[in-house]
């Protein structure tokens, strides 16, 4: 069996100014768990803020790399998302983080009204157009909420009641989920969990975040889709 | 049941210049597993290096503070290593990453003739005079070779030969031992596993991880153990 890849979109490397870690790190080791390869990618440009996570506090006058700084949790194997492909992936994901709300668009600012970085949206629109599926946890379903507004995505963020709401305002349907499970939305191929917007803890994001991983991969194997395409709806 | 408490000692985030991330969080989820509780630890002083980790080259005039470095992988929840004591904990584990071997000891420049950071040193020997269980992943064992040289412990590097060498200077007894496995010296109640060093991606580091962590706490019930103290030996 040909092993699935599976692009996995990072945006730094820590909770407060880039990709939450522990999440990330339980994304790869969901896909190696299922013999899928992750392609990990990210945006060559400034991060938005450096934080100091150690008291919460902006780092002023500091700047760090959004691609060099993924390059932590990969290990080095991060390539730029402008050279990502979707006719080379089976199937994307998102992890959370502040990262995602303030490096992949400016949701972290602008709520509803964000902007996603056109890389991110190319991307996630080519996969989309392709009837592959897209995995999101924890913060990062705003992003397929905005890029997939116009069809009405199913998306989970736990149970925030303000995200919810800048959601729906952005065309998505909010279902609460556990930081435990994971939603579905099978018309779409997209899947999306809580992870740290919910979880107590490493355990409870692990359980989630495995099984949307799973059912990521499964999806890659099912040819039915009955929304297949962005433009005219 | 009361929950063990286990200390993490981090040295920043990253492979290059900290602590392993994919390693530190596989130790996290482990020890969730098992209804543990982590308690992080780092000590408050820079980073002997900042590396680009994209290019893997050094990053000129940068400098990092381990301690909040170390919180990017914890979301914060990391204590100053000069504060923690061996009578609040069950056991203490050291992932790797050269930050290992560049911020908690010299062994990265020094090799054999290298000096470990007092307050490392001392929260080790606290917890091998209390009789209680440590586990070393990756490069980390270099330093359990150089604290407890004395007493010969047994410990797995994976099968590289040069440092398996350095580990014999310091008084250590090499096994060579594969990435999916782990190595105990019961008598010292060490566990060790070789992680990174040989692991050829996340599933096997996660593997061994896994099973050094079971026996860690599964120490933390063992009363027996035959060379209790460091001095005198």
């Amino acid at each position: 069996m040909e092993r699935k890849r599976v692009g996995v979109i990072l945006s730094g490397c820590g909770v407060y100014d880039g990709s939450e870690i522990q999440e990330t790190v339980l994304i790869l080791l969901a896909l190696a768990k299922r013999e899928a390869v992750a392609v990990c990618l990210a945006p060559n440009q400034s991060q938005m803020h450096v934080v100091n996570h150690l008291t919460g506090e902006l780092a002023s006058g500091e700047t760090r790399n959004v691609l060099e700084e993924s390059a932590r949790i990969a290990r080095g194997a991060v390539t730029d998302l402008k050279s990502a492909e979707a006719a080379s992936l089976d199937a994307l994901i998102l992890p959370g983080g502040f990262g995602a709300a303030k490096n992949l668009c400016d949701f972290a600012t602008k709520g509803a009204e964000c902007a996603v970085l056109p890389e991110v949206e190319r991307l996630m629109l080519e996969i989309r157009q392709a009837n592959k599926p897209i995995g999101v946890a924890c913060i990062a379903p705003v992003i397929a909420a905005k890029v997939l507004g116009a069809l009405g995505p199913e998306l989970t963020i736990g149970d925030d009641p303000e995200t919810a709401a800048a959601m729906e305002r952005m065309g998505a349907r909010h279902t609460v989920c556990p930081a435990t499970g994971y939603h579905v939305d099978a018309a779409l191929k997209l899947v999306s969990t809580p992870a740290y917007m919910n979880a107590s803890g490493i355990g409870e994001a692990a359980q989630g975040i495995d099984g949307m991983v799973a059912a990521v991969l499964h999806l890659t194997g099912v040819a039915e889709g009955s929304r297949l395409r962005v433009e005219g709806e």
